[in-house]
């Protein structure tokens, strides 16, 4: 992971900051009881709280009594349950059991079920019962711990290889500070909306407009440029809690202090983008498409969308092949006021530069040379349309065999 | 292939029309001598044209000189000139080549360069040269003939897995009119455009006005209804030449005449449609999404098009796996004015009927029946949202192990 000065990264992902808590077991949901599937995060004090949704139509039950929960206390949270395997969406009785596994922290927790944010992911339009998460609410409090996040993080996992857990310390005039977060997701990956499941813990004081600003602006450079398969998922959601347990003067505008917590979130949420892209279903290499030279930010973001996003070139990724025209031509059907008459294309990675386009047309290069850059697993394309000064990043990953067969028979 | 009453399928592609004729060859652009690379279609009378081409910002140089052309020639043409294995994209002499294509038609045919369609389909972004097309021009035309149709057709197939001809016969005020055509395309086809290489001939006689009126109105719900990869292409063209041999009057109002050849053509287009969908790369399966009970036909067409280009649900099909979560995620997914919750969801095919969504959520089914239904070879979705009388289709393939490895290695 690249340095930023003035931010260290540290262990703990969700409880890194101080005053967090978390757990995660298998409550039966999934019938491999060797993986986590209900996942419990706890502040010991309220948080302001920020959060971003997907912008389905379809929504899952957990969005809807979440934004409910959030808006009644005012923005304020304690809790977050969250499951796996069956995303509690389309059955008749979602509303009912999120309401229900919020109900359960406040029986057993004490914590007004308002304050609670509730989570699922998994299989769409399935059936689901309250009895897994009665069964298991105790021992999941029971087991809460500063060392638990890496048991929540696998718990929301689902077609996940890896987990993927950031956070950094920082210091707010000579405060030390801590943001962290876990996150999943792998398929059913877009770039319209907030995406996949994301949590995010501070001990920052902040006000909760404050923290939804730096949330709102943050997530359109990191999760909202991140593609896998172009299908935005039902229940996308990324919470940010914040308990205040630093100490500092409480952030109320966008001052210095704004800035150096909205930097930590960008950090954090930027490496778990990046994360995410890796971990793409049956990825076998991470893609990032830098673009530059653009006519404004909207303009970069969607081009470097739709070049890490074509099918085509995914295709064409995975198999080490150069074909530079897949990438001219998803710069071609990206929607803006821009040409293609000055555009440069690179092809980079650790193994060196191929410049493989010059001015809108495709120029001479060693095919060999080609390969060997396109066989290292993180690859990077380089657009540059000569065309103004902005420039922006979305990331991504090769299209696979294994894609076709996770999705092939995912239910299972 | 369904019927339509009036119209009677023939033989003879692109030149069941009266004086048509065509030719296609190997000028050495493909290796493989076996496979056609040189395409021509010749009118023996001027035609009144119609074409739409790609809204890719990077266009194909050869529809920058076709558009060029048909504007100084008033909408006349008179021939076809195209290749396949190049796509005359990106390549720095690219208008050169697509205008010394369009004057070998002039020098060996004495067909005033400007009546001339050009269109390259392959690789973009490669060098190119006219030496092949010199070197083969004479033995091209002289070879011309009513039966050329499908060594036309075979001269612009790519990745293609079969010929794609659909003729029909219809009667203007007793006289027996013909209007049949070719198309190609199997991969980098998305619904915003015009999509792939179409050339329709008919014999007809219709104003140039007319005939663009007809083309504009079916493209849009035949071939840009049609969604392989979410790719679109540089190069996409569809072509309409109406030479008037069929000695009718000459159509030049929205009359019922009109209304016959607007049918001939959608009966046409529809069917090669169909055709490039179930001949998508890598497929196994074809798709067909009917949306019925929408607000509007752009939001019906929205759904289905959506629809039927999920990834996940194309995997999902490939697998035969009833994931109709993905169907109810991507309707939800689809810009427009409508709800979801009185959605209802069937999967059919010849095997049967499986209801899976009722009311917007899930209802229970036998896995095996929908095993059954979703292992046949034509697949249909029906999404009836109850919120309008509107309904649409669109049309796709499933996403196989095969697409990513055509596209892999396509250039080699």
């Amino acid at each position: 992971m690249e340095q930023f000065e003035g931010y260290t990264y540290v262990e703990g992902g969700v409880c890194a900051a101080r005053g967090f808590q978390a757990n995660g077991l298998n409550c039966g949901l999934n019938p491999n009881k060797e993986k986590n599937d209900f996942a419990l995060v706890y502040s010991e004090g309220d948080c302001q709280t920020a959060c971003v949704y997907t912008s389905n139509k379809v929504k899952g039950a957990p969005i809807t009594v979440t934004k409910a929960n959030l808006e009644s206390s005012g923005g304020v949270s304690r809790a977050i349950i969250a499951n796996s395997k069956n995303a509690n969406t389309c059955n008749d009785n979602g509303i009912e059991i999120a309401q229900g596994m919020c109900k359960l922290v406040e029986e057993h927790m004490g914590i007004a079920s308002n304050k609670v944010i509730v989570a699922s992911t998994g299989v769409i339009g399935m059936k689901m019962s309250l009895e897994p998460f009665e069964g298991s609410m105790k021992n999941l409090v029971d087991g809460l711990s500063k060392d638990g996040h890496l048991k929540a993080e696998t718990a929301i996992m689902t077609t996940d290889t890896v987990p993927k857990e950031v956070a950094v310390s920082f210091e707010l005039n000579g405060k030390t500070c801590y943001l962290g977060g876990m996150g999943k997701g792998s398929g059913m990956i877009n770039p319209h909306m907030a995406t996949t499941l994301n949590f995010i813990t501070t001990d920052v004081n902040i006000s909760s407009d404050m923290l939804q600003e730096a949330l709102n602006e943050v997530v359109k450079v990191t999760y909202n440029c991140l593609t896998v398969d172009g299908d935005m998922s039902t229940n996308d959601m990324v919470s940010v809690m914040a308990n205040g347990f630093a100490n500092n003067e409480r952030i109320t505008d966008k001052d210095e202090n704004y800035k150096i917590v909205k930097q930590a979130l960008y950090i954090v949420m930027l490496q778990i983008t990046k994360m995410l892209a890796k971990d793409g279903e049956g990825a076998t290499k991470f893609l990032e498409c830098q673009v530059k030279g653009a006519p404004s930010l909207d303009v970069a973001v969607r081009i470097a969308k739709s070049v890490a996003g074509s099918t085509l070139l995914k295709c064409a990724i995975f198999g080490a092949d150069a074909n530079w025209g897949r990438v001219a031509c998803a710069v071609g059907y990206t929607e803006g006021d821009f040409e293609v008459d000055r555009m440069d294309v690179d092809f980079v990675s650790k193994a060196g530069v191929v410049p493989v386009g010059k001015n809108g047309f495709g120029i001479p290069f060693s095919e060999e040379e080609a390969w060997k850059v396109l066989s290292e697993d993180e690859i990077q394309i380089v657009v540059d349309l000569h065309y103004g000064d902005c420039e922006a990043k979305a990331w991504g990953c090769d299209m696979t065999y294994d894609y076709v067969k996770i999705n092939g028979d995912y239910r299972s």
